[in-house]
């Protein structure tokens, strides 16, 4: 049963944020070769990221009273399962602490490791919480939506665990102390807002073969950095068809939201901003006293930029 | 909406479990005065339990779709708070190394403390799962009810929580290893036994008035210590019946069990457990070479032997 649980909800995922703490680690050691405990290691803190975003999703999808994920129906949608899926979630995320005790116990950075994931799940479930309260059914309200809260939801809920997280685990194990990397923290945050508004592209913009889904952020009235963009740009009569429009189920009423965008070109706003970010990621980045540092920091951003899924 | 959360959730019990932490530091202290530093550091750790309890209570009303907690709805059935009230409890939990961090993290016994935090709430969830696969909807089947599951599920799910935690605090702030108090723990996990069993037994024997609620163990066909007894002594006859009347909500089923309780003699053989267990712990206690230690564990005894709430 517990197997089962694992299998189904661990694994399915591109493993992105997993493989990235090997990577990163690599990259720091500026070319050494690894040993194989280093390669281990590397890849259990990967493998506790990896649980921490499923313990994250199997949530996430209870509380969104989502349908799919991953391609199969979500983990409480499986017959028997039902809200039990909150325990299961729990004992995912239970798994992270033993990991690190069972594997790094003795390491001078432990302290700051188990630190480091209770700031990150933390900061994860505080963006979780902005995001739940500002999209409360019955209460939707376009007129809170803005860029600023956009940044606010993206960079705790997302940005943190997905970019900042497997980075820090690298510096650590490096023998690194993070509180002289907040350059690092900072550019990794950039990085993660970056990367959803391209989520958020992607979902309007994106091809539905090509990332896999089809898109609902529109009908789920989401505060996407479109919608957020549209109303900085709109004037009043569009502004009424935005707040008549957004968040409707019927697909009319997302089409007519869609036909605003385009008049609004926010596609081409969006390539600006695209360009303009990357143009400062990497300025930011050259800055950076370390080589090995920037390598890590360019691998990410190199992944990430102009992506179409 | 944070302070509301928190206000809803975290008081209205007994607070038995956070005061204890603050009673057994001081009979380890043995009679020195404590400072106010030291008071304020037994009442922290007193409070991460408390809200340890509050994140448990909330996730556990969903998991069983409870109505009411501590006398008011339960968190989740609060208008607009829905399923959101499972990222609230992440959040209450997430406090936890918040405050141990802020408080504690200079301490030589850091470290043991945020592993000791970890382990118990893995234990916990743990034995939420035993418990709820155990009465998974549709699956009700009183031959997997035994003594042995009773006493595996109320170990993880209840005592290491409600009972040794707390000590277990009080230990580390005094200085003590936890490894060289196995013995503790066993004596306090029984004692946890010992007292889930009284409260089994008053969910159908107690005192509405007394109790503060009317017991539905039968009604939701859960593995009492009450049922486990009756299964282990009743003769085919009254199995059947049994079988044929656990678990369901109609009245006269719920009537017909405690009928069969009473045939067996139920509430005689729980005042024969009660002696029997008292007598035990207080024999095992009393073989503990440390006086101060003596003191703590009588005193958590004294506080459930016998008690009618």
């Amino acid at each position: 049963m517990f197997a089962y649980m694992l299998d189904y909800n661990v694994p399915g995922g591109k493993l992105n944020r997993g493989l990235s703490v090997l990577d990163s680690y690599k990259l720091l050691q500026e070319g050494r070769e690894l040993t194989e405990n280093e390669i281990f290691l590397a890849s259990a803190l990967g493998w506790c990221i990896e649980w921490l975003q499923a313990y994250f999703l199997v949530l996430d999808d209870i509380m969104d009273n989502s349908h799919t994920r991953r391609g199969q129906p979500c983990w409480f949608r499986v017959p028997k399962v039902g809200m039990i899926a909150v325990n299961d979630g729990i004992i995912l995320r239970n798994h992270i602490p033993r990991i690190l005790r069972n594997h790094f116990r003795e390491k001078k950075y432990y302290v700051d490791l188990v630190d480091l994931f209770n700031e990150v799940e933390f900061q994860t479930a505080s963006g979780q919480m902005i995001d739940l309260i500002t999209t409360i059914e019955g209460e939707k309200d376009l007129s809170k939506y803005s860029l600023n809260l956009h940044r606010r939801i993206v960079q705790y809920k997302t940005a943190y665990y997905s970019f900042y997280l497997s980075v820090a685990c690298a510096l650590l194990m490096s023998g690194e102390k993070l509180e002289n990397h907040l350059d690092v923290k900072n550019i990794l945050i950039d990085m993660g807002i970056y990367f959803q508004v391209q989520d958020d592209y992607l979902d309007c913009f994106g091809d539905p073969k090509v990332i896999g889904k089809i898109g609902t952020d529109i009908e789920d009235f989401k505060c996407s950095w479109l919608v957020v963009k549209a109303l900085e740009l709109c004037n009043d009569e569009q502004k009424k068809l935005l707040y008549e429009n957004y968040g409707k189920e019927d697909p009319a009423c997302v089409a007519k939201v869609k036909e605003l965008y385009n008049e609004l070109n926010v596609q081409g706003i969006f390539e600006e901003y695209e360009s303009q970010s990357y143009e400062k990621l990497v300025n930011s980045i050259e800055v950076h006293p370390s080589k090995a540092v920037q390598a890590v920091l360019k691998s990410f951003l190199a992944k990430i930029y102009k992506r179409e899924k």
